[in-house]
């Protein structure tokens, strides 16, 4: 197979492909034996610099997908009977083929938003039934940090939840797929953004960031990781040469790595929105605060931009499309793409 | 982090790093942006490559890890009232943590052997209770290819289970997470040893016989596929950045790597087996076959010998250790092992 | 224990105790010894009874709940990764405190409704995302005949659904733990309201129609039967002594007693919402077309009446109450309640 | 239909029907209407005298089934990826269906027994891998009492199993289908036999001792109990006419009937097993301490007997069979069954 010219792409930021750096680590990761699944340097380095990061007492887990990641993360924090609250665009809800319920044996219930994001308002009426064994009973609210529609909480947003979660005896649980994206947004830390601001559990990304594979089960309260290996390991998700995954975290915690990938993602996201947004025919329908953007676009120009550009039809109905950015994407890219798109839209 | 100046190990064939070859293939598949989760020119060559050596409408998936494949497989061929049977000493019974009951829903029915092999005649008394429904029915004969005592079933034993298998309404399901090393051991192709010998679902091993992560769920009877890229997705086990696996397959299965690399670990497991039988204190205890080798050494010696190399005791009453090569096992790593135990059992 | 004198109820036809004759029954049927698990005359007496109300080749297994029948049925026409669709209000989503997704392993989507009913137009909707893998698969549209809100659906609407289903690879379930209630309330057989109009497999309800105990697994498409024993059975609810299910449902089924029963109770719950509507502070909700009568009575008047009648608040926003009638209300308990009604409200 | 004259059985204690008593007790309970899931004066009683009977922290919840029993109980006791150690002879591992492996996760390790009574001696060998993540985790020792073959454990041997499973962090779980036979064998109160041996869960029995249906989990550590009534209802063993399985419970709890039952079933067991040890062509096989005869009758005889007895071929290869006396077996049934015996003998 000789390398290919790959078509660009706004579909996903799963398009893209791995940041140079990381790659250098794997590669230099590969030598010699260490001893298989963790109990090796690459991973106590990777350890240690999550706990740098996060606070001294988190329990970190790294697991190989974010579906992984979620469900082993949710389980953790629940019995069967138990219900976990999120947004019905959650990628927990929509996007993982029924994995939550599957592995948990939850109910996921649901509520409709405009921006992706929940609000203890959203929330109050549906801690009915507590107590009453005909109900599932509420036990996780799990939000997506940044949003799959390219939202942001702000840390009062995600204080106000954790609170009102831990005032009804629940737990905030964090899909962060895309958490670097969402602090680089607010311009935080890490844990300002997660331990800091009430977070229970937190699916930590790395594939969406610029890491090949590997996503890491984050517990800020370390009784949750009680038997968790267990849990990981019955849900296939123990890798065997975990060295390979430690050193991509490894070096995405170096350096900053992390942030300025994020940071490039969502500037691209700024300016493709921003010149999107002066063309007449185009309609920005959600905030811009992390790498995605939300755009209605006329229906017969779509098909047309997609011969040359991958990239995904969020709701057929009004012709709204959803363009990722990445931490490769390049200023050459929005350019062209633009360029295209006005030229069609004439 | 600065490369580290690795132990030896003869702990497991996890405990090697990443083919040179295979390496290689990961950095060429690094460019630009292909579509996620498998419709990428990379899994297109990988999966052309696979129905080239086992046949034409095999049908193929790639998950993460080893426990992935089986777990996912084994469902893909049962219903949760199917029972599994196997040898006791199966992966997928002592190593997997229960993944196969809670993911199935089965039962394993465990039958002790001698060697890590199943046959017929050991088989028979399972097949009781057909049609009752107080008992778990029969579904799907589990065996190791090599086993995890480091033998190989010849095409005739595993022809023996299959037609036994088919004639009893079961399938006959391999865990080939050392398929390689069983083919060269046997001199036969890998579509000798499964399909034309009457396989129905394979565990397909990359990261044993040098990959960095991945395996592989191969169908020989396509019907059982039938929604089978469901039961991954909701077994997360999709990769999203799935060009990374693909290429990993796509190198083992060009120019006979697989065949290169097991082959080189099995002969390294043959001169280890020789040396070690020629000291008097040592008893070989199984066939060497493949990349195992299972000695007694004296109680007294095994903590000396650990403090420089990894490995496993594998039966502590006996005080029988587990040894294990690889594809970068070296005639030096076993001189140097070997002269270390002659030291230290005199 | 003596007997009691028991407060009269409108809380749920779950309050009401055996009907006589099915009591009788019982009694008749503690004859000697008789093959355990339904090798007996009486289960053989009761299925044929089901065969000639629903058509020769029925299957049908009796469990002991309804919310045993309605998740041993849902698990026998899916597969893991599909998604059951029903109204918000359904039984299967509100009331079995998660049941069906921890037995069956699927999504439950869910449709608001005004009424309890689904119709093809508010499906068409979750129809998405068919063959892709991210998604669960739509595989069953389950609906409650009568519904939760005490409506019917009719034999039209059933075959509307039924067709919608069918047209798309769906299977239609109903959850009929009052079937009887509108059976009769369509004046039609228990056959022409689910075989004839399309239903593949069926809730049949006994509590709720003046069992003690007692469920039954139906279904019009034999192949769905295949293994469910099995799965009766490893989901322990098989019953050892069934002979007392059986006489209980041939007992139902002789002389029409499930009819008159549910005729009963729901020409009680005309009569109650009649004289309910006819009081000016009283406002019905919902159709009475069972035996359920929904009902919004002024906040401060609930306690007052719930001192000396069961039942229950549905929705406290609105102070919507509702009252169940059942198999055993007379007409003097509806005139005592509704005396006592008027006489609070004045 | 008509009552029938029924063959008499040695098959099951299943196969008997419901002590005149106990059904007397569920005529009376059927009057009027009562709240229902288990909010009624008949359910308050029952559980009072369980914790007369068992100590005043016991906690008790009846399910429908002795498989609903172990299963739900199991699952208060387990995580997932714990081990329940059990001989192979148990329910729980040959008649249940995998209904523990399908609703706890867990694995089944199975010891093989000559009398079905698991010993510490047989379970020590089992502890290893205790921490480690391939490996399930030991949780719960699984006994039944009285045995699957007719024996019963001295409450001192159970305390020896509890002793060793609390000085191992496990909990010892009892399958007390049969525990009212085992006490009366022992000559103790439930509560010596129970929980001040040391047992932690106990799925108490009660279709098998003279009840039409109902088993009651019974947990000596309340704490074992927290969340259990969701896991009931999720297990989908709640009762609606909760009334009618506490009445039951009730009777069989008051005035001794369940010593009576268990001990007439005892006597009856006896006498057959001292009859049948008299004929020389008859040889019994495990010690008669409950209601269960095993004998070994010439292969030959068996059909013949069958045409007129029901009972169960255990052992076909030896040709031993297991005979099951019951609360209502009768001493002519046994004359009649010998007498018959005796001549087909000759």
């Amino acid at each position: 197979m000789k390398t290919l010219q790959a078509k660009r792409s706004f579909a996903s930021d799963n398009n893209a492909g791995v940041h140079p750096k990381i790659l250098d680590a794997i590669v230099r990761a590969n030598a010699g034996h260490v001893v298989a699944y963790g109990d090796d340097i690459y991973t106590a380095s990777a350890l240690k610099k999550f706990r740098d990061e996060l606070g001294e007492d988190t329990e970190v887990y790294f697991v190989f997908s974010g579906t992984g990641a979620n469900v082993l993360g949710l389980k953790a924090a629940t019995e069967p009977y138990h219900a976990i609250m999120c947004a019905d665009t959650a990628h927990i809800n929509v996007d993982e083929c029924g994995a939550p319920e599957r592995f948990t044996g939850c109910k996921l219930v649901t509520v409709p938003t405009d921006d992706g994001k929940l609000k203890p308002a959203l929330l109050k009426g549906l801690l009915h039934g507590i107590g009453v064994e005909h109900h599932v009973q509420p036990r996780v609210i799990s939000i997506s940090q940044s949003t799959e529609m390219g939202t942001v909480y702000t840390v009062e947003e995600i204080k106000e939840l954790a609170d009102f979660a831990h005032n009804n005896n629940l737990l905030l649980h964090v899909d962060g797929a895309r958490i670097a994206n969402a602090a680089v947004s607010l311009n935080k830390s890490l844990r300002a953004i997660t331990r800091d601001a009430g977070v229970d559990v937190l699916s930590f990304g790395g594939a969406k960031n610029g890491m090949m594979y590997g996503e890491a089960v984050v517990f800020f309260k370390p009784e949750l990781a009680n038997g968790f290996k267990f849990t990981r390991k019955q849900g296939s998700h123990l890798a065997s040469k975990m060295r390979f995954i430690s050193a991509q975290f490894d070096a995405l915690l170096t350096g900053n790595l992390w942030k300025k990938n994020a940071a490039h993602a969502n500037r691209m996201a700024k300016i493709l929105s921003k010149e999107l947004a002066s063309i007449p025919q185009i309609k920005i329908t959600q905030k811009v605060e992390a790498n995605g953007v939300f755009a209605i676009i006329p229906k017969n120009f779509v098909p047309v931009l997609q011969k040359q550009y991958f990239f995904y039809v969020w709701n057929p109905e009004v012709s709204e499309v959803r363009l990722m950015t990445s931490f490769d994407t390049t200023e050459e890219d929005i350019e062209k793409f633009v360029k295209l798109v006005r030229r069609i839209v004439k």
